[in-house]
């Protein structure tokens, strides 16, 4: 059963040398994470926006991420870190952000360095980014709107996104750290993890490092802790994959004309209600 | 791109000699139904209440049971039948609820005849029946409360369910059709296809029959279609394989310590920007 | 600007003699409460359903009667007290509501024993109450679901409105104070205080009692706190005197063809400016 | 009872040769509204954002916006214009806003010429224009977007708020409605309708024009006709009526230390209930 205790993403970060999240686009996916072992969920601008089958590019709104995330939140007990966009705009929509982020109990927030309305990092087409003072006024106004200590605000800079080079990245994840920044996330496309070592490499750890390695899946867990990172994203493989089980089991009871070939390697309906959480509801009408 | 165009459900029923229809809980589920050639969707309260790690008890609302209906109905060309359980409560919330899914745009919508606050019909555990006569004017008061001659009102008799035999189920099943219904569901969770086709049998078709053959997966579309059923509902494969696929992939992620393993069996960021009509929403920025 | 702090009921009850606590259908009405004097607001159900022109009949959902009374929160540095009618269903919905209320910050709700669906108290036509012991049930569930200390559950008889005896009223109160509700809210519809001040003749101050004079105005703060009662919500004065005055403004606006009429009897906009915090808002963007 | 049927806003400004709009936040306001004669309501940003007492400044989201826009409309018979500010972003923005408000029946929006996130017209400090062409092509992705002719679309343009000339607002007001835009909106704050009329000399009629008399109440609605001017729209008078109303109900209630004071010039329980529809309501309860 659902109740509104979980520990905080600062606590959480705290208690383990590196701390792995999982995306999610609803509660069952981020509670399939935590029983996996995940410490933390994503609750991923690309997952939800292609929930609605709408596009990652700040066409939902925050009442609508905000819900996502809540919702995630809600069933876990373990924390989530929602990914935030942009801010949803400029410095007020910013404060308003972590006054209902907070409100609605979520410990952490990414916000990154693009400009509104964004564009997924991984679209083609090139991605325009706020000045470097501009958006370190967005972390200070994050930092002073937030009610608790526990609010957590990762900064993520899409320097290398954008094309710029590992320098300008450093740059910029300083000033975001000065800023008040908890953490800074450095995202990269490119297919190896040259350009996020380089990153660490320059690093004087003035604040944790978060990182997103879709583009380069091969880089082991025990080599990025060793790397110096502190928390590792696994942004949308759960998506994707959901994708590839819907497209195949929807083909599979269309195309043969019943769902006995696809019924021996799908959960069962008592799976489904195990995850409900069904017997503890039950009990409660004696 | 998403436009409110789509056709109803009556007229799709008119079009196809049997409609297949596949459960879905959110957009981008509907959309993988209608990419595998399924005619319809339906929001399935199983899928929908499980998404939410909550059981399918009645416990979400209307309003949240709605919005996911909407949601998908927005992402579709082909129409979604929202499972819309008990009617959430007595003759008022039946007809607001006619009121609410027509302005959303949703065209076909599915009561059932238990008592609310409902329970999921293969859970552990009896099952109470509303009166044939209060549930015949819940029927009634569906009908009366449609705004447009489109919104197709089906009603679901869970007589079997609640260990009712298939003379019960065809009493209750003539009552609504009486009372105005525009199809009737019979829902039967034992293990062969045989009560159904016993009702089939003493049915009059006076309307269209509409079954969910979850305990009966190998019941050929074929043979469905010769034995007198108009639509056939596929309602929680997809939820079922989505918790397989995110399981092992959660997993996998996890214990393996990177994502290289599950990176060939997913779907790609390219492939979901294509469900995203990623493309031709960039057209719109030039 | 809005931040989630506010203090628990609990704790302003425990400050003050009596609380008075002004009913509000959206934060600005709340707002002007908090203006006024008021150490709480009350969501009332009545008030939300009128304002979105429905009955006050359990057509609403939970979620939109969440989302009002956490709207209205989000604004305050006073609590809410949520009026959540029959708990919105049985056990289950009950503990779902305490979880769903308490996760957006509620820090008291009132769920009366009426059978769901309700009808608003001062309707014609009786009304039917639930079972003594079922009632109580819900009351220890709703105990039992809660997560923090700070959720407070009135518990509200009807048994006044349904027409029973101030005796009977006293025997429900009792039991539901020994299920654990925190207070008890006892009803009346009769033009005098006659039957609540019977009833507090007859209560043994387990726990406080809560009131709610709209059919006997007159009754003053100083007597009502004399007579022993601990909270008094004026339930719905708020939203009359809204349809009073719009009623008149519309129609002076349409009949006299301008609105110079209604220009200096109606707040001007840089009042609005002023509750809207707009230049602590505006102060974000240097 | 509700249903959703109402003519578009197209159909009631071919049926009348002035359409008089009355703003409101919620559903009872907009039903006021209709009763005092009024042809269309506007779902005001300035009133719906006061009554979540945060600042008209882009700060809640579509989403948020479109529920109220909606809410009002499905307890209508008339139809509502949606604020619709900036259209939320970018182009893309205003796609999908184009799809979502008319998926929920909504048959008029209007957006403005500032940047997003705007500012209130009304409040100090400067405004940023769009640049002409780009506001021009919002209007066209506004137009193409709409999936059924009944859709309206008003382009309002800030020049003379931000300080331009009669000229400039001229010459936008042309572009937009070469653009597509159904209608256009000129607006101002001088305390005299000179702007306006100046403007309404120089304008050639290729579409209506739409006005929002504020700071010039005592312009009469047959002086408006006689300029030449379709839509007037009195946009937040009953929310300032609100406000004054409240302040001096929740005063009076929390100062005299009882309800008897104001209970004779607010409206009655009775009243609300033939505002809710109750009569009707209750027979569909047999």
């Amino acid at each position: 059963m659902q109740r509104s205790i979980h520990p905080s993403f600062r606590s959480v970060l705290a208690d383990n040398e590196i701390v792995r999240v999982a995306g999610a686009n609803h509660a069952l996916g981020g509670l399939l994470a935590e029983e996996a072992g995940f410490q933390a969920v994503w609750s991923s601008s690309l997952e939800v926006s292609a929930s609605r089958a709408l596009p990652d590019a700040s066409i939902l709104s925050m009442t609508e991420y905000l819900e996502a995330a809540a919702n995630i939140q809600k069933a876990l007990r373990i924390p989530v870190v929602a990914d935030c966009d942009t801010g949803y705009g400029g410095n007020l929509n910013v404060a308003h952000m972590v006054h209902e982020f907070e409100a609605a109990g979520i410990t952490a927030i990414c916000i990154e360095d693009k400009l509104f309305p964004k564009m997924n990092s991984f679209a083609a087409g090139g991605q325009t980014l706020l000045g470097t003072k501009e958006f370190a006024d967005k972390i200070r106004t994050a930092k002073a709107a937030q009610a608790t200590q526990d609010m957590f605000v990762i900064a993520r800079t899409e320097a290398l996104i954008s094309g710029l080079d590992v320098d300008a990245a450093l740059e910029r994840a300083r000033a975001y750290a000065d800023a008040g920044a908890d953490a800074v996330l450095v995202h990269s496309k490119v297919k190896t993890r040259d350009q996020v070592v380089g990153f660490l490499e320059g690093w004087d750890n003035r604040v944790p490092v978060v990182i997103v390695p879709t583009t380069y899946p091969d880089w082991h867990i025990d080599e990025i802790k060793q790397a110096g990172v502190s928390v590792v994203i696994y942004a949308n493989q759960g998506l994707r994959a959901t994708v590839s089980a819907l497209r195949e089991t929807y083909r599979s009871v269309y195309e043969t004309g019943d769902s006995t070939a696809v019924e021996n390697s799908i959960a069962s309906v008592q799976d489904i209600f195990a995850l409900q959480g069904l017997e503890a509801w039950q009990k409660l009408d004696v």
